[in-house]
């Protein structure tokens, strides 16, 4: 791999080096399914916050679908979810889009896949999918990554094309945790050092603990600032594959419940992983079971008769 | 101790009782160190955020001694101070006002110490004092707790009498984890479940695990909202001594540096705890080593010739 310019946890030597991919890969257009204002935010920060794009009736359905599922549903995979550390309770179910008719559609959904299109230069197919059910009071933190990080050494992702979208099912707001980013991060690699054991997945999808940034080069990057982008359900965040963030803890009552989606260019499908030999799970990294979204357009539910 | 009214930690048995104190001890005239409406806000919330309080040049000079303090001081007893988990980092400095000339000026200054006069309605004395000098990247969370809970199980402060006082040394933002407030809740008190053991400040300081609110009645007590106080270094954050609170960690490079005094009314000085038979050591909560506070008007520090 002498010509891999994103390596990573091969040394005991920190490194940061310059993106070496677009940001956004299509060219701007009055048809384009983001303002040209948006498009210029995202390509600066490396993330963008839509507000308002879900009826409060489509917020309310999917906030139903997942309480269902929260409440212990038998039509899950036991593989595919995790249990919060301590208390047991529901965080996490993936695959989601596999395994639920309501949030196939909702990925599907033109109003994201269009996006994602749009700012990947190319069909697209989903990576990971998740339903986050964060409960409040016990809601641990999560320390500072960048996904294309993990993606490209554990994964196999050769390149900087693809992004995450989450879609807000609670509010949030300062008090709860929500995710921080930090603004133009995207555009600098930040190696990790050390060697990531097999089987690493398991441990860091709780508590990260490998591919973890130094704190100069944190303290670096976030020296103009971080932000906290808050917003009622039903808004999305959609952040860059190489946009360093994390969250801070939630003790307060509230929770924290989004469906989380990476969107992946077809042309950027994964390899064999740049750091161990063993791949992650398709639970975790699509790599077979991967299908070409086709949009959908109209609202998530059918009114009812 | 069958007249007390504030049981907690006696029985598997939760419950809520209503306060059975005043929140504030004096009556309010034109000569009074604080506004009718500050003194309102306190009564009905249980804190307050006094803005400004300092001057840049009394914070920056507080902040260079904290940071002298903070690089290692042969001057402070090796049992006062308290080091991050992991890192080894200093977090807290306990009797800060005992061992440090700068702090104890700061402790008695009209600006702070009339305050509590007022609100307490009697000459206080300081029960506890702290210099936090939380870093970024890993300060850990910090669950709910009413103090007054812990002060009278485990130290025997006789009634709600008491108020803290936090400077803030560095910006408190949404950021980095700032002390969170569920306003009203200094009206309920609420007892928590299980027995103290022995010792158990040791762990407490480090991780709250007994003297714990359960989450029904968080939820309960939080309903109509919680607050997170935000501000500039030289702020000046009151609450008293039930209000309930706690802070979500910080993953952010931004430390959360500040000096936290707890006022106490010379009538409601410690008897013997209500809780276990050993009462927590002097550093922690003041018992004999107790002195009445003379206000001291005018600028911490001298102007230089």
């Amino acid at each position: 791999m002498t010509n891999d310019p994103y390596v990573s946890r091969r040394s005991a030597k920190l490194a940061t080096m310059v993106r070496q991919d677009p940001v956004v890969y299509s060219t701007w257009s009055e048809r384009s399914p983001l303002t040209l204002e948006q498009v210029t935010s995202y390509e600066r920060d490396g993330f963008l916050v839509l507000k308002g794009i879900f009826s409060p009736d489509e917020v309310a359905g999917l906030r139903t679908e997942a309480a269902r599922l929260e409440a212990g549903s038998q039509e899950l995979e036991a593989e595919t979810t995790i249990t919060e550390p301590g208390s047991g309770a529901i965080r996490s179910v993936f695959r989601i889009h596999k395994q639920n008719s309501v949030f196939a559609r909702l990925v599907a959904d033109a109003r994201l896949s269009k996006v994602a299109e749009f700012l990947l230069g190319d069909d697209v197919y989903i990576h990971q999918s998740r339903l986050n059910l964060k409960q409040g009071f016990h809601g641990e933190d999560f320390y500072w990554h960048s996904d294309f990080e993990t993606w490209h050494v554990e994964d196999g992702m050769p390149r900087m094309r693809a992004l995450s979208m989450s879609v807000l099912l609670t509010e949030n707001t300062p008090l709860n945790g929500p995710t921080m980013f930090i603004p133009g991060s995207h555009k600098i690699y930040v190696s990790c050092v050390g060697e990531t054991p097999d089987d690493h997945y398991k441990q860091s999808l709780k508590k990260q603990e490998y591919g973890v940034p130094d704190e100069e080069s944190l303290s670096q990057l976030a020296k103009d600032g971080i932000a906290m982008p808050t917003g009622p359900a039903g808004t999305v965040v959609i952040f860059e594959c190489n946009t360093m963030h994390g969250s801070n803890s939630n003790i307060t009552p509230y929770p924290r419940w989004n469906g989380f989606f990476v969107f992946n260019a077809v042309s950027n499908k994964l390899r064999a992983p740049f750091g161990p030999a063993k791949p992650r799970p398709e639970i975790i990294a699509a790599r077979s079971a991967v299908e070409t979204i086709v949009p959908v357009a109209g609202p998530l539910f059918q009114a009812a008769a």
